[in-house]
């Protein structure tokens, strides 16, 4: 068993409305940044846990998104391998 | 000019309490993920923006997150490019 550490991207599905977004999309044309023409916000979740190896690490992280971290109907998620913290054992 | 997408992850510094990550550590323990030891929340922020080069689009991000996506005391944050989205002429 390794201790790995991940990284999960939840977002908001293209079309749905983000308002956290709209907001920081006005207040960056405001302060000058007129180039910007799209905000979405989402949630970065990093995961610390213990797994057999880096796949069974990501598969879990996959389920955990589609029971908990992410609403199906609204968000998309992407989950990637951060790396490993250390291990325990060999 | 170009368009690209950029992400944005802002994350609480460590050893900073995270009670929405506390939640959500309990919340997979109970659900029979007991591997898992720690869980940060953070936002992942897209932004699409105009910009000369890809080190500029950037540097812009890098700007906006110090002046209004990440609290400088309390939450570190990085960007990257996700790609550019569309070539606006040349």
């Amino acid at each position: 068993m390794s201790q790995y550490r991940l990284e999960v991207r939840v977002k908001p599905r293209p079309g749905l409305l983000d308002p956290q977004g709209k907001a920081i999309h006005h207040s960056l044309n405001s302060l000058g940044w007129e180039g910007v023409s799209d905000i979405r916000v989402g949630k970065a979740i990093y995961v610390d846990m213990e797994a057999d190896s880096p796949d069974a690490a990501l598969e879990a992280a996959e389920a955990m998104c589609r029971k908990l971290l992410a609403n199906p109907v609204t968000e998309d998620f992407e989950v990637s391998m951060v790396g490993e913290l250390e291990g325990a054992g060999s």
